[in-house]
């Protein structure tokens, strides 16, 4: 290899979130300024640059207004994949393909941005350039509105999903108590988060000086029980009207089967054509509610919008996805591989927060949970070392640059992603 | 009557919004201006003042900042009720009951903020106040996100909600494009408004230079085709692989039958419990491109977040919604009464916009529908009218006080409001 810098290849993957965007405008400007020639992007990640597809981002991103939008786009400006590679054994030729593409880009450094599996990626990627001495390096940088990356502090995106679940918590509670209603109602919200409680544990920042927060919240680290969950209701109403209980999508019996297959009895839903629906866990606990109490209820999912809501983004989420893309870049520049750049917290108050570089193979694949003594004992609520732990991801705001009234993005020209 | 000021009552009606508190805070300010030596609210509206129930504002309004506040908080902040005042030939003794507690209250003059029942209640105590020589004043101050409401350019609450679903949408296009979807997805946005299309015409906020918005709207002006929609959803597909749809919850076919009661059918949606349940306008019309088509398909409906979410609020909304608080007020104090106060749209652009005093006898009970002439031909659009009509009320923003991270919010303090 001679010292000559060549170029950068920098790849998105996994669900989009509020900040990846900006991890990718991390990684763009910080390859700029250590004098890369170009930095190319995958489109769709690896499975886009398998089937040769990818841009030269300066075309794309020419002004600093260019990366300042790039930052306050949501989903994922290349588009992501949910590609995983298969072991080296077993498909030599693909690996093969992939180093030859990126030999033929003359790249230096390859820089994913993803989850679990983006890191199994790198981890393989890193293990093939072992095997057939390439110099190319590989480094990861975490990425999930889930938080459930091991061996990093949290993740970015997770900051900015947390704001929106906490503000949208709070407002719902608000119009909830406007109007009175005869034998109370129950509110229930289901947040993302199939395994891990971050997310919904994050309704808990609806509480504050001038509002009680949710009655309850459901993570889907304990077991759930049907009837407690009623009992519970039924002891929130006896002492106020309007009870609002966040729930996790991945709340599951004690034998593991999901809530939101309960709704399936022996006369199934099925609708006038015949499909089975599988309803939604806030749906299904409603309607057990209704039938068992008798009283008003609401069934609220924040869906995509709880990773797609820039427009409410988190500052401190939006400029560590900044930095820790630029120290994905850096490390790879400075010759690391085989590596994950992570958070690494110094203090909670005032909160610090710094980064490192750890070996991939740690990480990857290993799933990290609410510990269960940050939930209470009675498995309904948070406590407070989850709000000490997440309230300073949330703090401070990203203005949308707005254009008649609507916040503006950066979107790839010439292609289908405008929508 | 003597010429010294008493006092003035203000209550709130209906539906939530993210700007009827901004009106209560016009009115509280315009009245305590122009010399009123109290300003009462009333809890929960008219109900709440038949029981007894009101407070002395100023004791919990003490500060200019208070005053910020509640422009900011969504929800009522008195509380509302979906009271109907009877007709005054069947129930004489509740309109005593009402007009004798005003008089112990001193009260000169009566604002009422809500909708088309609200106008309905200032219509009724108008008709008794002449019957019984009474010299109180009554008036009538707009609200609903639905904008319904005839005789007004528009009605406070309905450009932040407008706001806050072209946002929304734009990040849920953004967001549908980061996958790519194996036979593409269609993801189907429901939308507040049984009747009037307002709402979901906002959808088409999303469109702009950087944003191709949502692919169809239908608003329930006009008769809706469950086959024709499968086949506009084909159509689409065969050029996108990501296909967004606004539809209003209130669609219906042409006979009636709303598209949300299809589901049921002869086999039912029964879940486990036995509990009959109404599927949503979006899920079933997802379940239906599912069988149909085959594709993946998403339901999102915005719940009560659309008319809550003060976090994205409009500033010409809020700030309109406290200038006709006091203009409420105003008109009250210069001896109207029997009246609504009304917006009347100057020009479009630069756009300009006054309000004016209007007779509520020719308002009440009165509903207003997206003109035909701004829905497209085919029924799947809006047309530039609507957007020329729509884009001046979504302008500018009111940056929310933040605390640790979420918006602050004003309380009534000693109240269960709080939540």
């Amino acid at each position: 290899m001679s010292n000559e810098k060549r170029n950068v290849i920098v790849g998105q993957s996994g669900g989009p979130t509020a900040a990846i965007n900006s991890s990718l405008a991390g990684v763009y400007r910080t390859a700029r300024d250590r004098g890369y020639k170009k930095v190319y992007g995958m489109e769709h990640g690896i499975q886009g640059l398998l089937e040769g597809r990818y841009i030269d981002l300066s075309e794309h991103i020419q002004t600093g207004l260019d990366e300042e939008l790039l930052k306050r786009t949501p989903s994922a400006y290349l588009g992501t994949c949910r590609f995983k590679l298969p072991e080296i054994r077993d498909n030599q030729e693909l690996y093969d393909k992939i180093f030859a593409k990126l030999d033929e880009l003359e790249i230096d450094c390859f820089i994913y941005i993803g989850g679990n599996d983006s890191m199994d990626t790198i981890k393989k990627l890193y293990d093939y350039s072992i095997l057939n001495g390439s110099n190319i390096r590989f480094v990861g940088c975490p990425k999930t509105i889930d938080n459930d990356l091991a061996h990093t502090d949290h993740t970015p995106g997770y900051g900015s999903a947390a704001k929106y679940i906490g503000t949208s918590i709070k407002e719902i509670i608000r119009d909830s108590w406007a109007l009175e209603v005869e034998k109370g109602q129950v509110i229930v919200v289901e947040i993302m988060g199939r395994n891990a409680g971050w997310l919904t544990g994050a309704a808990v920042l609806a509480k504050g000086e001038d509002c009680g927060g949710p009655d309850a919240i459901y993570l889907p680290e304990l077991p759930f029980d049907v009837n407690d969950f009623i009992a519970k209701c039924k002891n929130l109403l006896s002492k106020k009207r309007s009870v609002v209980i966040a729930v996790s999508e991945g709340i599951h019996t004690a034998d593991g089967k999901y809530i939101s297959e309960l709704g399936e009895g022996s006369e199934g839903y099925v609708d006038a054509f015949g499909h089975k629906q599988l309803t939604g866990t806030a749906r299904y606990l409603c309607s057990v509610i209704a039938s068992e109490i008798g009283c008003k209820t609401r069934a609220i999912e924040f869906s995509t919008l709880q990773r797609a809501a820039s427009h409410s983004a988190s500052r401190v989420d939006i400029l560590e996805a900044y930095e820790i893309g630029g120290a994905a870049l850096k490390a790879a520049d400075e010759g690391d591989s085989g590596k994950m750049v992570v958070f690494t917290r110094l203090s909670d108050d005032p909160y610090q927060c710094g980064t490192e570089v750890k070996d991939v193979h740690k990480i990857a694949n290993d799933e990290r949970m609410v510990p269960r003594e940050w939930i209470t004992e009675d498995g309904t609520y948070v406590t407070d070392e989850f709000v000490t732990y997440v309230r300073p991801l949330i703090q401070g705001d990203v203005n949308p640059i707005m254009v008649d009234g609507i916040p503006r993005h950066l979107y790839k020209t010439g292609y289908q992603h405008m929508g």
